[in-house]
C-alpha cells in the first residue's frame, strides 16, 4: 500500500521548482554565487587537476577518493566491464541506422535501454544495494562502448573492441579513432570529462531521481537522464559553442555579428548558466587547458569571449553572462581532434557516472517523488453531451 | 543564453514534492477527498461510460470532445496511424528476445526510443505545435502495436497488422489474439483504457514534463515516461493484484492470509492509493464492469474486498485504505481473456494519450523544471589527496 499521509494541501513555489530543495544529498552541490562546485567534499576543480577519471568515479560511488591499491583495483575493474554483450552489440548497426539523423544520443538512448533489458536488469526497488551498485558501474562502463561503436558503424567503419590497458579516457579516445591518443589529449579529456561528472540537481539528474523514486530499474532511470539532456534547454552541448565561432568567422566580425543578435533577442550559445553569476569555473579551467595547446582557434575564441562579455554587460547591464561550460570544452575538444558530433556524447560519457551516483543515492530514499498541479481549466463536471 | 534572474533561495517543501504545486494546467485533476477525477472540465468516469477511446483521445489533445463526424474522422486518422515504420517492425524481434526476461515495458522503452528517431523527432522546442500534435498523435497509434507484436513475437507468432476497420480497444484486443473481441469485452476494455488516459500529476507524467521542460524530443519524453511507470512504487499494476487474490485462494484464508500480511507490515496489492482518501472511484466502476460479466473470480474479489478493508479498518483504523484501480482491472482484464503478462502493458496502452497530452502542454512553457538539492555531506573543499 503506498504511503497515506494526510492530503497534502497545495504548496506555492517559484516556477520550475526554481531553488525548491527536492532532497538532501551527499553528493555534491553548485554555489552560483562562488562560482564553486564540488563532488562529496573536494572541489571538482581540484579534482579534475590532480586526479583520473576512475578515481572520482570511485568517489562518485563509494564516497571516497581511492588510495593508490584501491585506484588501480577499480580501474581495472572498469576497464573489464568496458565490453559489450553480444545482444547489444548486435543490434548497433540496426540501431546506428534508425539514430543517423536523430544523432548519437538518441542511439544511445535506445541501446541503453536495450542493454538494461539484456543484462536483466531489475527494478531498483528489487535489488539489494550492493548489486544496485554493480549495475549501475556496468552501465557506466558500456557507454563509451555505445556511443563510439555508433559513430564508427555511422561512418562505415567497424567498431573496436575497448583496450583494458587504457585509462578511460584515453580507451574512449582509441575506440573512437583506432589510435591510442597523445598523452596530453587523453589527460585533457580526462580532465574535462572529470569536470562534468556532476553538477548539482540539473534536469538530467533530477529526471533519473524522479523515475529512481518509482523503483524503476537503473536503465528505465538512465534513459531518462539521457533523455532529458538532449533537450537544447539542458545545457552541455559544446559543438553549439563552435558553431558560433565558426558562424563569427573573423575578429572584424566579432561585433556587429554579437550585436546583432542580442539586439533580437536571441542567445548566444556558450554565454550564460542558470546557477552560475559568475565565471563558470570550468570555463576557467578549460580555458587554461586550451590555452596551453595554443593556435589560432583559442586565441579567437579568448577575443570572442572578451568581446561579448564586453558588449553583454553594456546592452543587458547587472546580467553577468560569461561564458559557460560549453564554449571552451568545444574548443578543446577540437585541438584534441575530436569530431563535433561526438562533442555533447563526451559529455554524456561522464555525466553518466553523476547520474548513476544520484540513481544510488536514490534508491536509499523510499518516499516516492510525486508533485502537484493547479488545475485551471473550465470546472468539472460538465454534462458529457452526446455523440 | 538561459534565463538568468536572481539565484533562487532554498524553499523547503514536503518531502517527495507532496503538493507542490509544479504548474498550472488545463488537462485535469484528481480530487482525492471527494474520490473524483476528470479530464478538462468532465469526469472521467462520465467519459468512461458514455464515450469511445477515441473520443477522449481527441478531448486530451485538442481539449474538446468531438462531434460525429469530428469522432469520425479522428477515429479514422488513428487507425491509419498504428501501422509501426519497417525499420522499427524489423527490430522487434530483437527487442522481444532482448526483453524476454525484463518485460513488456522494458520492449516498449527501447521501441519507442527506436521509433523516436527512425521517423526522425526533432526536439519539441524546435518543432511547431502542429506538428507535435501529429507526431504525439502516431506515438500513441503504435503503442498497442508494439505492445502486441512484442507479446506475440514472445509467444512465437506472428505480429498482426493493425486493422483500420476496429476500434482503438477491439484492434489492441485484435492484434493481441487475433481473434475479433467479442463486442461487450471490447467495451469493456475500452471503458477500463478511457478511465486510465490520465490520472493528475503522477510520477511518470511528471517525469514525462521534466524532460518536455528541457525541449527534448516527444520520445525522449514518453520513453522517460515509460521507465518511471515500470517502477513498482508507480502503481497500475492489476496483474499483483489478480495474484494477491490466487495466493489467498479460497475463501476461508482471507482473514488469516490477510491479517498475517498487513501485521507484518507488508502491502496488500491493489489496495491504498497516494491520492484517494474514499473509494477510488476507477475501482468502482470497474467492479460494476466485472460483476455485468459474472462469475466466481469476481465474487470472491468481492468478498476479499470486503474482507480487507474490514481488517484494515480494525488494525489500522483512520487510514482509510480501499481498493485502487489494479484490483478490478485485473479482474475485469481477466475476463476478457487477456494475458497476464499484458495487464500492466494495457495500462500503458491508454496512458500513453496522458502522457502526450501533458507534453504538449509542457512545451508550451519555456521554463526549465530545475529544482535544488540541500547538500548535507562534509563541507568542502577539502585538500584532494595524492594517490
Amino acid at each position: 500500500m503506498p504511503e497515506t499521509g494526510p492530503q497534502q494541501a497545495a504548496v506555492d513555489v517559484p516556477r520550475g521548482l526554481a531553488g525548491v530543495v527536492v532532497t538532501e544529498t551527499a553528493i555534491g552541490d553548485v554555489r552560483g554565487r562562488e562560482g564553486f562546485y564540488h563532488y562529496r567534499e573536494y572541489s571538482a576543480i581540484d579534482l579534475a587537476r590532480s586526479r583520473g577519471f576512475e578515481d572520482v568515479w570511485h568517489l562518485m560511488f563509494h564516497g571516497t577518493l581511492p588510495d593508490a591499491e584501491q585506484s588501480a583495483a577499480f580501474a581495472a575493474r572498469v576497464a573489464a566491464l568496458r565490453h559489450l554483450p553480444d545482444e547489444v552489440a548486435g543490434a548497433l548497426p540496426l540501431i546506428a541506422r534508425a539514430s543517423s539523423a536523430a544523432g548519437p544520443l538518441a542511439g544511445l538512448r535506445t541501446a541503453l535501454s536495450l542493454y538494461g533489458s539484456a543484462t536483466g536488469l531489475r527494478p531498483l526497488y528489487d535489488t539489494d544495494p550492493e548489486r544496485r551498485a554493480e549495475d549501475a558501474l556496468a552501465a557506466c562502463a558500456v557507454v563509451p562502448t555505445i556511443l563510439t561503436a555508433l559513430h564508427r558503424i555511422g561512418l562505415g567503419q567497424e567498431p573496436l573492441a575497448p583496450r583494458d590497458d587504457l585509462g578511460h579516457a584515453a580507451n574512449y579516445l582509441y575506440t573512437l579513432t583506432g589510435r591510442e591518443p597523445a598523452p596530453d589529449h587523453a589527460r585533457a579529456i580526462e580532465q574535462y570529462l572529470v569536470a562534468t561528472v556532476d553538477h548539482g540537481f540539473n534536469p538530467s539528474t533530477f529526471a533519473a531521481r524522479v523515475i529512481a523514486s518509482t523503483g524503476a530499474d537503473l536503465a528505465a532511470c538512465l534513459v531518462g537522464g539521457v533523455g532529458a539532456f538532449s533537450g537544447p534547454l539542458h545545457g552541455g552541448a559544446p559543438a553549439r559553442a563552435l558553431d558560433t565561432l565558426d558562424a563569427i568567422g573573423t575578429v572584424d566580425r566579432i561585433d556587429p555579428w554579437i550585436r546583432e543578435r542580442v539586439l533580437a533577442g536571441e542567445r548566444i550559445m556558450g554565454f550564460g548558466h542558470a546557477v552560475y553569476r559568475t565565471e563558470d569555473p570550468r570555463s576557467r579551467m578549460l580555458r587554461g587547458l586550451a590555452q596551453g595547446f595554443g593556435g589560432p582557434l583559442v586565441d579567437f575564441a579568448v577575443q570572442v569571449e572578451q568581446r561579448v562579455e564586453a558588449i553583454l554587460a553594456e546592452l543587458k547591464p547587472g546580467r553577468e553572462l560569461h561564458t559557460n561550460v560549453e564554449f571552451y570544452a568545444g574548443v578543446v575538444m577540437e585541438q584534441c581532434g575530436l569530431p563535433r558530433a561526438m562533442f555533447t556524447p563526451t559529455f554524456a560519457v561522464a555525466r553518466v557516472v553523476g547520474w548513476s551516483a544520484n540513481i544510488l543515492e536514490q534508491a536509499t530514499d523510499s518516499k516516492i517523488i510525486r508533485p502537484g498541479a493547479r488545475y485551471v481549466g473550465p470546472p468539472p463536471p460538465q454534462p458529457v453531451p452526446a455523440v
